[in-house]
């Protein structure tokens, strides 16, 4: 299967990018706003990967051309770029692309980090279904996951990712991506209805880490 | 300590009343509204926790009676009667109680169970805490316990609760309270503010009991 990740300079992205490149044989495609920026990073990538005896097919590109080549395409992006970019990609995708969003929306005060719902949504992952082609399939995954523990390979997983989305295909598509990863599990959650509880785990997570002592990196499991 | 459990007939009452009458020598008041009611229930929870070769001190009475008794104070309740309880054992509480709100608000629809913010405050525990007489200290707790696995002496736990409370007293006596039931770990989740991340992990979790064949009664791990 070939996946772009579109921002996958970032964290997430780096850390998708390395787990797939290092656990599968699927094709990746990074994407970036600057094709440099994501060809020099995709070069970084390989090596690692390659210093553990594997071998990837990774490229790196713009992001229009990742989405135009991918049957999935994972936005690892922060939220307020991702309508900006779903538009912008729009023409790229086909009847068959799947749009994959891991993105939180947060804020900040002093007692910690909370969850935002978008003011035009119920959640983030809602945000993108809406904006998405009429004809792409929006599934909600990777919203937990613990960019520093993912990006280390040597770092053990063992945590769970929650998946939502309203068509039953891409659902069952982007799990079984995830399952790929190992110390991955794909659980499923339902419909895009039931983003909000799960992206809002995300700021807990980070809440938990800082406020319990030689806690951090946290994922979730649910068991 | 003298642990109150006001609903204490109800099944995430039931469950915390069995585990710390057997794994503790707390001692435990069991409230209802009704105290015959109170009564009957705590005869079975003696009998199940003996006939482990245990010994629980364990009473059954109405709910006033029991908050007056206790230095912890459980309100084990319908989210829709907890205004009205606290309201009602407010002249039994003293500056030195600790009130505990596992209580989430939930609804459902065709896509699964959704987390239902009171329409007068931030979160279930928030709301608590503002009826609750200003001297007396508020914590969310247990919001996340498979009620049919804490009633099932016989199933291990391994998962945890987050605590949250603006009193560090408070917080700290619960969490250790919370971490004398074997295979339950408390972890410290800041102040109250950010209780509604806590809560709405508890629809989550049913709706994924609902979407994975056999999952069933699950709770949650921050690892």
């Amino acid at each position: 299967m070939r996946i772009a990740l579109l921002g996958g300079t970032g964290d997430i992205g780096e850390g998708l990018a390395l787990r797939w490149g290092l656990d599968t044989d699927h094709e990746l495609v990074v994407g970036s706003r600057d094709p440099a920026k994501a060809e020099r990073h995709v070069a970084k990538y390989r090596e690692r990967i390659e210093d553990r005896g594997a071998t990837a097919t990774i490229s790196g590109t713009g992001n229009d051309e990742a989405a135009a080549a991918a049957d999935v395409v994972v936005l690892s992006l922060p939220p307020e770029y991702l309508v900006d970019t779903v538009e912008r990609v729009a023409g790229s995708l086909t009847a068959e692309s799947i749009l994959v969003t891991p993105a939180v929306s947060m804020s900040r005060d002093e007692s910690g980090f909370h969850y935002d719902r978008p003011s035009e949504a119920d959640s983030v992952t809602a945000l993108v279904a809406r904006v998405a082609p009429e004809r792409v399939a929006t599934v909600g995954a990777f919203h937990n996951l613990p960019a520093g523990r993912l990006t280390d390979l040597d770092a053990p997983l063992d945590i769970d990712t929650a998946i939502v989305a309203d068509d039953e295909t891409a659902a069952s598509t982007v799990a079984s991506l995830a399952d790929d990863i190992e110390g991955l599990r794909a659980l499923r959650a339902g419909s895009i209805a039931n983003a909000p509880e799960v992206e809002g785990i995300t700021p807990l997570l980070i809440d938990l880490a800082m406020n319990n002592d030689g806690l951090h990196n946290l994922g979730v499991r649910f068991d």
